[in-house]
């Protein structure tokens, strides 16, 4: 099956999306996924920890239906013992709880040109939540990982159909990463049970990689020998130039910062209006691949840099404040962040063809009267 | 002020939305009104009572931050004695439970040819929460409401701009709709603090009401002795031909069931797939204006009555289902529901200028295999 998928794909038969990037405007299909999944709204920045129904959700099928009584996880493959373990039995077990920032790998796509089909996020597909749970390393040590494992597969409970291919929803992580301290099984998000849109009764989290690798409705775990070529994770979620480029995989977030608009929005537009004075201009900075260290906010073009809050966890997102004397007339603010890497947000979109890790800064019109 | 919008209103020059209703393809402002708001996932009519995350939500403005200490709501106009009551003292007051079914009166907008340019809704802006709160007749009688009172106003902390005209969303009630022993003025929605997004610290909820009544974040309660002409009661939601027709207010829901889609989704297209033989098609009924009395599933053409459940309460869906069995091919399966005033719902679209109360059925279109 895996061969298969993979010959499909390098004849472009198997395209993730369906149809080519384009200029049009919305198709009916895209305003679906947009109905059903959701954003978080932007002055929820304001909060540390996002509270559910403002995290944002991406849905690929359904949100399955699980019975908690009856659910298991199976731990299997290249292990000395595979186990299968109630919720009961995995409440158990020793818990952490940590602040994660998790962001769509889809976050920015409409904003392409030209834009890929997909769930058609602007710039706010981003969340942080207090999740926890099992750390998987502990886990794993139970059911002992066999020396030649290289990836773990993580498959979850959703089902359905993604460019003509019939799969439940399921991604692999490199052994090395699944063994780290802070890869966590989460059956708690915030304090509270998960949402069934969070992936209840159990969750996978990895801190610093996109969305997709945070696998919800976990059924199984399986440690393989060989790498994992599923849909997910051979055909969708990769950075391509186009159909017929094999292309890389998406995997950490890649620095990016937001700002709470200021001031009050119109309605329709959302165009924001505020009163002449000083202000205070606040958001937050993010990145999977270091730690965030530099936030400069632009006020018609002058950049100006931002003070940094205190970091709340390794993978969580860092606020950042700029105080700002705003005159009468129209401005454009802009925020771009940078990482201990060197990383920098793009001023303008770095396209590909999924439309994936589009971290372009995000430009905010105000009219101050 | 509410002469001057009811003036302008009559030369059309303030339209609630922005522009004429369209044939044309979705616009980046509908696409952000979609980004922030979101409806409920047809899969969550599964549950009885939806949590939070997967109700509906429209933020007409900013979710506003209040500090629950420094709250106050304050009660007064045509009442004996003007009342400000902490939050503690709300929660001291007797309360009361019960589920409620808010739809948002915009529900099924994007459906319509042409299309009113405003929060693109499908089908799905539609929710079933447990409320808990005081009644609201109970804190009027503390007040002591005037004999000339006519209507009761409600204004929340939420603020913006809307065709032009800044105001904190605001809207009125009649007296004797106010005075009904099941509104409530909610701090608890299914047993929890409210979501900021769902009206924190405190809301209204009008049972049977369209969602734009049960005001969210309520900051003031003012007995009137003259109707509202605030532009949400007076601009905004309302039944008309055109930009000149003064029309009629919207106020209880219409008639509606939905259905869960059965078997599983295409990522894109949301095309369902289902395997051949038996199974049982589910949904929920509702409707303000009176008990739900029946829903007909049509197949292909065909009606069948469908079993209801017990009501949950006189403003709660009622669940609804049908056995199928599937045989191989395509398929069309449509919900139509009626309640115990005749209304049924339309087959076709019944049009109007603000896309309000379209209650059309549900078509689902399946391949089973």
């Amino acid at each position: 099956m895996s061969k298969l998928i993979y010959r499909r794909r390098q004849s472009a038969r198997h395209r993730p999306h369906s149809g080519e990037p384009t200029y049009e405007a919305l198709t009916p299909e895209e305003l679906q996924l947009a109905a059903r999944n959701h954003a978080m709204p932007l002055e929820a920045l304001r909060e540390d920890i996002t509270p559910p129904g403002l995290h944002y959700i991406l849905t690929h099928f359904d949100i399955p239906h699980v019975d908690p009584g009856a659910w298991h996880l199976r731990i299997g493959g290249a292990v000395e013992r595979a186990l299968e373990l109630s919720l009961a039995a995995l409440k158990k077990d020793p818990a952490i709880s940590l602040p994660v920032t998790l962001e769509c790998a889809g976050n920015g796509r409409s904003l392409l040109k030209p834009r890929p089909l997909s769930q058609p996020w602007t710039l706010e597909a981003v969340g942080t939540a207090l999740w926890t749970g099992v750390p998987l390393a502990y886990v794993l040590a139970q059911a002992g990982v066999e020396p030649e494992a290289v990836e773990v597969v993580f498959t979850g409970l959703d089902e359905g159909i993604q460019a003509g291919i019939r799969h439940q929803y399921a991604r692999s992580l490199p052994i090395a990463e699944a063994m780290r301290g802070d890869v966590v099984l989460a059956y708690k998000m915030n304090g509270s049970e998960l949402p069934p849109q969070h992936g209840y009764p159990l969750r996978l989290v990895v801190p610093g990689w996109y969305g997709m690798t945070s696998v919800k409705w976990l059924q199984s775990i399986q440690v393989v020998t060989r790498p994992f070529h599923g849909f997910q994770q051979e055909v969708a979620y990769r950075y391509q130039h186009n159909a017929d480029d094999a292309g890389t995989p998406v995997s950490r977030i890649r620095v990016r910062s937001l700002m709470i608009p200021p001031g009050i929005p119109d309605f329709y537009t959302r165009r924001r209006v505020l009163p002449r004075g000083p202000v205070t201009l606040r958001g937050r900075a993010w990145s999977g691949e270091g730690a965030v260290t530099g936030v400069n906010v632009g006020i018609d073009g002058k950049w100006i840099p931002a003070q940094l809050d205190t970091p709340a966890g390794a993978f969580a997102w860092r606020g950042w404040s700029v105080p700002w004397v705003a005159d009468a007339g129209e401005h454009e603010l802009i925020c771009r962040a940078t990482d201990a890497t060197g990383a920098i947000q793009p001023l303008e979109q770095h396209w590909n063809y999924q439309g994936m890790g589009n971290n372009v800064v995000q430009r905010v019109k105000v009219t101050v009267e």
